[in-house]
């Protein structure tokens, strides 16, 4: 059983605010990440799934199936874009990065079997690192 | 004669958008980059300064001064803003890195002489990371 | 559930010297590490703790308010100091990065919940890396 | 309970073709990592070990027998070498990323106990960065 | 004026064997490099252009020329090769770092107007990491 | 003409203090880094030489000639040493990162030609990454 990790990274700007809290509670909350004007970041994703080699190719998964997964549910959508403005479920979540690794866990889990069919690879964690200091990760079973 | 760099890092938003130019003109020119929402990026810029060392200490410059200087013209201004809206000088220059870069040494340049009002150090370049694959560096003698 | 890491850094001085052993013996087993003049390294602290959002701010924990305990409790004591001389519990423990790693752990444990006093956030491991090629890691639960 | 990793770079060359396919079939399932001349990479890899501290030496394991025993099992017999045509064991096997991380941990497991003959420390995983996006781990007790 | 830097990254396997020398001659030379199965490296490339901003766009030059230009001389014939078997150059000259720096820097060079077909940018220098240790840089001017 | 540049590593502690100045003018000038028990640090330092390519070798130098070079030039002295303990040249000179620079500098061109007996390759600089964020460069020539 192995761990397969493959690094994807995208550029999007985002703003914290609560819908549910008052002007005020926001900028206490998020302090400078509920600038008005937002903020942005190089976000960097790392897509992790398990598996046994296949006994005829030697491999866990065939990476050019999971870019083209990827590049679908992922990195087109967000790259170059304004979360909260761009991203539908981000009109009514605040995209902490917290909440963007569920949801780009919740985007490949669901069509994770479009890409792989067979019982295995599984997707294991998505990992984000906001900045090279802010690191989140996120278990897929721990997603419905 | 040494060459001493410091690191510095901010996230902004920006959108690459010509005034003078057409919506279309501009979509075909700024790709991606000219998205109406923005995006953003962790920006890495390296101040560069040089000069002998100062025989009593050892030292080009007391870095606590140019941390000073750094976060008084630069972090502060930037650090996690929207460039466009709230960087009063890209109200009409488009924010790329390269007319960021010019910014940040105009802004070091004018003030260098509050924190280091000898001869040396000089400041000499900047050099700013928009990601770790695209570097822009500008030569302070090569700004007004 | 979510694991959130955020990366700290500070230099410090140590010796690794065994006090029950001879000085022969401590020469042999730490090698260059013994060196009784001491030596130094920049350390990496990357702390992790766990838990679900808060519904209402949609992260884990409010990162300034672990900076502040980090700040406290590790980077004042650590910072720019020599761990052997100027840090209590290294007067009889050898400063290896392991016993490090295990003291930080345990004064951010004693002191977490001044800074989380809920049931969420857990902190849940320390990782240093005491140079780009050797890194160690604890668990919270691991540590009394 | 610690964990303890330390980390090797070695250079190689290797090539993707399964022995029990066709040319074609080759070339479709490895790409570009089928061609018949080869390619190469520098290989990153973590060696992860686990264990108490030793309560005399304040440390899991002498990080100098652990070098030994790596220079002699895989940097050795690895380093600036043609996977496919110079180790024995990728002659009938494939030498995928995983496959070599299974293999650098079969060799580490089988001698394991000549450098650390008691309990402790145990050799726990294996991760071999092919490039700085392609990640691969084992466990040690998924390989007997 | 500035200068901007974008980094592009293959994998490539090699040998260092030298057409005039004997295998004894080779052998001392190059060390492990000889070995006649070859081995292979992540090269990184970053390749420097300089020039004043465009008034209109405030950019030195549009990445995506460059990209397509890198794609077309350099990736296109080098990416998951084997640079003595593969590569013209390399069947009379040795492919050490500095060799396949000058040509690249000439393929650059040679097809630069066709991307670039204005005075400006230029393009400026080449530099290779070979490994994260090893690096090699030549200046266009150099290379005729 | 090329560069090329060598990249060595060392963990060593230093104290700053300058004989010349009282006790307090010493704390208020480098602060913590006078701290009287020291401090230290993972020393990145990069070699870098230049020169024409050798028509025979296609290189500018033989990299195990630097390396041993620099073994006993500058890694055998500092390698986990104190600074200004055990560094002759520091007992009068405050061990920063400038004149650490300068040091190396001098220590490696002084033994240049017993390495490198030709008109090329030359030393052409130093650079000292004392941390991840402070960088320190000296030019050959700007040393006698």
């Amino acid at each position: 059983m192995f761990r397969v990790t493959r690094q994807y990274r995208f550029a999007a700007s985002h703003r914290l605010h609560a819908a549910g809290l008052s002007e005020e509670q926001n900028r206490v909350l998020y302090g400078k990440c509920n600038n008005p004007y937002g903020h942005g970041h190089n976000y960097v994703v790392d897509v992790s799934a398990c598996g046994p080699t296949d006994e005829r190719t030697g491999r866990v998964l065939d990476i050019r199936l999971l870019d083209q997964l990827v590049a679908r549910q992922v990195l087109g959508p967000f790259e170059h874009r304004n979360l909260n403005a761009e991203v539908e479920c981000f009109e009514s979540v605040v995209p902490t990065s917290e909440n963007l690794a569920a949801e780009i866990c919740r985007r490949l889990k669901k069509n994770w079997s479009t890409a792989f069919p067979g019982e295995w690879p599984k997707l294991e964690k998505i990992r984000i690192a906001e900045t090279t200091r802010n690191i989140f990760e996120i278990r897929t079973d721990e997603i419905e």
